[in-house]
């Protein structure tokens, strides 16, 4: 397979030249041969829609396609940074998955995903080895906070199986703003992670507990988790503006500019994540306990997110310290936005610096390095007040999911030791 | 909400009257008001393609839809059978999946999905209710067969966790042509039946194993099972025919036409499953035994899939005796095409009619009455030459989910008693 690509530029034709060297992305479904990523990172996508006027891809920016003589819209786009990402075709003005792809649930729906493979060594963590693997298992559960059925997925490693009367630690891992329960997995490879991890003794076994934010009471509102604005913008065009000021499409808080705000600043609600915390402690986490062998008490307990379940995390953990004992923020967390006091803010969990660090086994701030300097701020003030705290930076990568793999693979290592 | 649609036939306009009576697909991305289901089970479309010139729901045929003056494309299509059905968008003849609904993998890609509900009551048997629930776990593991890491889905009861030392009895369940492991899970909800046929006390508690069809040797052509032909005519236009004479856009053996052929009819090679079994045997079987705490021996062994997947089941079990006592073929088996021989057909295993029925516990033939009568000729010739099975017919439905739902029900209560 020969082929060229023409991509037409303000100022001219480009014209790159794809070869057999352009891999298929790891997503596609089975058998299609495009997008494809070429060895500098460039990709080129195809699409099949013989009767539009107009089409593009969109990763990052809107990337004009190209309709070939035989029908279909081509495009290459520059290269690419390393990992996941979320994209979409526009077809004459409307806002699709790319039907060669597996989607994946991001910005409140089934997008298109593609993954920029790094060099195999560094994509080792995440990757099938053989080692001894967990499993990933779906759990419905009845909550009484929320009167649902819902749903969570419970990573439980190989020595859960293998040693039938063992008790093992519990990670609480959560998704980011517009995403769900699928994500860690899905996108993330949580169970790779933690397969290789425990394999290599780096991390003990412990149980990965993934749900999902969304959490309202009975006739509450939920679209401040369900990707709402994005979704109006798209296909809900009578869906009423968002609550909290911040209007329709309006991205997550904390997306994309490094740390998230803290709870009722940013256009949260102030109270915004106060059901999920109750629905957490009155139903999820004793389902896990009666159903799973947990060992049990606060030393065994950690909780952590990324991006708005960063957010989401730190209010959860710093509410109830006799509860957890551990707490991440991947690419979000509770500060950085300047503001921070360590006598009032998080209603004062920082005042007694030592008190809180006896308590607090690790605190966990990490970030990708393209995202702002919010989280380093945060996790320097936190220093300066005392707070010990673990910074890790990510080096070139943005607000996506390779940032939270590798944040995951460092913060692991750290809990129940 | 109130709304009137209108919807261009060829002999005129039909103004249909919709209402807050037009219920929200329950597959719907969350907070998506459309596609919604009216009490006559017809269904409202809307889509945003601003600069669209044509689109159009394929649901069944093809159905024009309307541009509204708010831009929006909107159509009412007559009512639909309940049940799961897979559909699309065509925007401007590019064939997508709605972005208001989650996707579902059928036909070889991640198209729309839609549940026309059913009368509670008639939908209780595969809904979330108040009885103790099991878990479907996601576990890869290497192939040395196929030289690949694969991943099935395995289904524990409630009673796995909660009695810690008890073995069970395992059912290999497989999905159709042109889907995946997971489709038993998503579109199948087979935790919900298994839960409820359980804590009824109807099956006894047990594990289901579900795995991916799609098994080729290293290097090997994997295009009968991935849906290569529909996709090849909606993205893939470079993709050469599929084997087996069928060309591009044949649909899967059996679909929509009753019972699905014997291996080596209908443009399938004449060894397509072999890898298949081998790889059962060799891989996924050994893998279950090692990792869950499974009852030894045939007898608490089952196998059953749905139209390829029955195909593949009766090809494993009939060529294994020695390692599985139950057979089930929802909408496909290896007969019900004329031809059936019982002193040759499948290699003469029904040649001895008396030694088959003791060997074989239950052989189950389910169908959806719409969908031909070839699996109740197939019954009535099995009958004839003296083997025992039981036919089941699903009133009213098709060659697609709810058809298999209702089987499994019927299926699962008669295994290992």
């Amino acid at each position: 397979m020969r082929i060229v690509i023409c991509a037409l530029f303000a100022l001219g034709a480009l014209c790159a030249q794809g070869t057999d060297d352009c891999k298929p992305s790891s997503l596609n479904i089975p058998g299609a041969p495009y997008p494809c990523v070429h060895p500098d990172r460039r990709v080129t996508f195809r699409v099949s829609a013989p009767d539009a006027q107009k089409v593009q891809v969109r990763l990052g920016g809107a990337h004009d396609m190209t309709k070939g003589a035989d029908g279909l819209w081509m495009a290459t786009i520059p290269p690419q940074v390393v990992g996941f990402h979320y994209y979409s075709i526009v077809i004459d003005g409307a806002v699709v998955a790319d039907p060669a792809t597996r989607t994946f649930f991001g910005s409140g729906w089934d997008n298109s995903g593609i993954e920029i493979p790094e060099a195999s060594a560094d994509a080792a963590y995440y990757s099938a080895k053989d080692v001894p693997h967990g499993q990933v298992a779906q759990r419905w559960y009845y909550s009484k906070v929320t009167g649902q059925w819902r749903r969570c997925y419970v990573y439980t490693p190989a020595e859960y199986d293998s040693n039938r009367t063992a008790k093992f630690p519990v990670l609480y891992l959560l998704h980011g703003w517009g995403e769900n329960e699928q994500g860690w997995t899905s996108q993330g490879h949580v169970d790779f992670i933690m397969d290789n991890l425990i394999a290599a003794k780096r991390a003990k076994p412990m149980i990965v507990v993934m749900d999902n934010l969304n959490a309202v009471k009975p006739g509450g509102d939920a679209s401040l988790y369900a990707g709402r604005g994005i979704i109006s913008r798209r296909t809900l065009a009578d869906v009423a503006p968002a609550p909290g000021g911040r209007g329709a499409g309006a991205p997550a808080a904390g997306a994309g500019r490094g740390a998230a705000p803290a709870g009722g600043r940013g256009g949260f609600p102030s109270n915004w994540g106060q059901v999920f915390t109750d629905m957490l402690l009155t139903d999820l986490v004793p389902m896990v306990e009666h159903t799973y062998r947990v060992a049990p008490g606060r030393e065994n307990r950690a909780m952590a997110g990324l991006s708005m379940g960063g957010m989401q995390s730190f209010m959860t953990v710093l509410g109830n310290l006799d509860k957890f004992a551990y707490l991440g923020g991947f690419s979000g967390s509770s500060g950085g936005r300047g503001g921070f006091d360590p006598k009032t803010s998080n209603n004062g969990v920082f005042a007694d610096a030592a008190g809180f660090n006896k308590k607090m086994k690790v605190l966990f701030l990490g970030i990708g390095s393209v995202e702002g300097p919010g989280t380093k701020t945060f996790s320097d003030e936190l220093t300066k007040a005392g707070i010990h705290n673990v910074y890790f930076e990510s080096p070139g990568t943005a607000h996506e999911w390779l940032t939270w793999r590798r944040c995951l693979n460092d913060f692991a290592p750290r809990l129940f030791k």
